[in-house]
């Protein structure tokens, strides 16, 4: 990228509240049941990936969730879905409260996933990737039994260097085509990202799964960019050379987890739509939100399974959703 | 649809100068070789028509032809394309002055086509609608040897009920989706136009041309949308319930039409998509123009032949563009 490119490219504040929920409790929030609350948005891709681990690891019993609603202003994500609109366990209306408990200054952006200390009703921490992967490491010893292994350690390199990648060139990147302030900067992340989506589609094409031959956090991760790009990325972030149902493999895959329990089942089309399209008002002045598109193809079968692999490794699914 | 909805619905402004080009001159106006200019854009779809009409009809050498660039003001195509900025016959820079040479002060949108008087440099008529039936019905003896026939008498009744669908539901529709001011003006204009995409889908799946056996207006009609649709109306006008592509009937019959001499050979998708996105900045305020889709496809081989149809009728193709 050049200069002027970078100047107008967009970049994410990738700034968060880092404190770790870890077993040991050395930072003073130790993993313990009921002690917690996610919050959420079946809108947002970085919750979703909390969502599925938490499904996958099946932590609903001992790791309440909120849900926010699909819009928000500049403010905050609200709890407009719950009764009254207050979550029930937190009993606030803005996420922002939460935010504010842990520092009445907090300057930075009041996102999903976060993760709330419900006796003090301050959020510990809203960083993604730590989020899930603390939810595989640090609280195994409340896995549900047949958990899966989302970091196996003998693919540890690999797995951190697909992930790297797949934040940078197809997850962030998608934001970086959507809201990119030149027609420099958006063609450099156009590029980027669809030699990315050729690099996995070409990766799948031998391999059930993105490292290993089981279910890993490389998948959560590229997933719930998968299961936005037609209805969301594609036309609205101009991320359009194909659809992804014009990439066989990649359709395939994506496919393949969606009817996986604890991918699919976490996926609300509508509130993913009617939050970008009506959130993104410098994009999308209308806040109009498309009819399209036309999602029948999801259910088909995907045959992926004659690539072999073992979704759930050991392990077995989760259960149905509560 | 109801009262709410058609108060926020777009409606095209169909006022136009509807002084008529005839054989027999009693508007003032004669058929005459070399006396008009036909002004066009590349962008424009309503343009397109008179484009394609015009090299199928053989009209070359009787009636120039003038090409505003793809982007605009609010006030006015230019000649932006043409060597200092002029088009070289009527030397003007932009296409209004050639409206305010018919009108001091006129009042209506500066459009393409436009057909100019040369001597007079004044607007005769920009009723797109006219200008290629007028160019079809009395231009006949000023007709390449070959021409087709766009308008057969045995089918009047048909196509103009054809045409006049094609224009409400799919021409002027894809606009209403683009430009509604309310959701519920965007929904109802979808439903319409995807009832109708259904509808030619079934209506060709037998026939190879929309009326009759051979090519006739209501095709002219049809495909400047259908060409435009993948890289314009499914993204930036929200007509995405499918991609072209997805229409397996529609696709192959625009394929068909777009490896018709007179057809393709009027397209240029990058000046298409660059209107469309730079123009429109109430839709797209970035006006940033997408790099995709890929556009490969349009080239494959469609096998419509099967069908049986005489494209051209009596007739022969157009020779090569000049």
């Amino acid at each position: 990228m050049n200069a002027s490119a970078a100047d107008a490219a967009y970049e994410r504040d990738a700034r968060y509240l880092t404190t770790r929920i870890t077993r040991d409790g050395s930072s003073g929030y130790p993993v313990a049941p009921g002690r917690y609350r996610l919050v959420a948005a079946r809108a947002c891709p970085w919750a979703n990936r909390a969502l599925i681990v938490r499904r996958l690891l099946g932590l609903e019993d001992v790791l309440g969730l909120g849900m926010a609603g699909p819009t928000h202003d500049e403010q905050s994500w609200t709890f407009d879905l719950d009764p009254g609109g207050l979550d029930p366990v937190l009993g606030t209306h803005f996420l922002r409260d939460a935010y504010l408990r842990r520092d009445p200054e907090y300057p930075l952006g009041i996102t999903v996933p976060a993760i709330v200390d419900i006796g003090s009703g301050a959020v510990v921490t809203n960083d993604p990737d730590r989020i899930t992967r603390d939810l595989a490491t640090e609280w195994v010893e409340h896995h549900r039994p047949g958990a899966p292994n989302l970091w196996p350690r003998k693919h540890a390199e690999e797995l951190e260097s697909v992930i790297d990648r797949v934040y940078r060139d197809v997850n962030n990147c998608v934001y970086e085509c959507g809201f990119a302030g030149s027609q420099e900067a958006y063609d450099e992340a156009y590029d980027r990202l669809w030699t990315a989506l050729d690099w996995l589609e070409e990766r799948l094409s031998t391999r059930r799964y993105l490292v290993g031959d089981t279910i890993t956090e490389a998948d959560v991760r590229l997933f719930p960019t998968l299961a936005r790009f037609d209805p969301v990325y594609h036309g609205h972030f101009k991320a359009n050379r194909n659809r992804l149902t014009e990439m066989p493999i990649l359709w395939a895959y994506a496919r393949d987890l969606f009817q996986t329990p604890g991918f699919g089942d976490t996926i609300d089309v509508a509130q993913i739509k009617e939050h970008y399209y009506v959130v993104h008002r410098t994009i999308n002045p209308t806040g109009i939100v498309p009819k399209g598109p036309d999602l029948a193809g999801w259910r088909t079968s995907h045959g992926r399974e004659r690539l072999g692999g073992r979704p759930f490794g050991d392990g077995t699914p989760p259960g149905p959703v509560r």
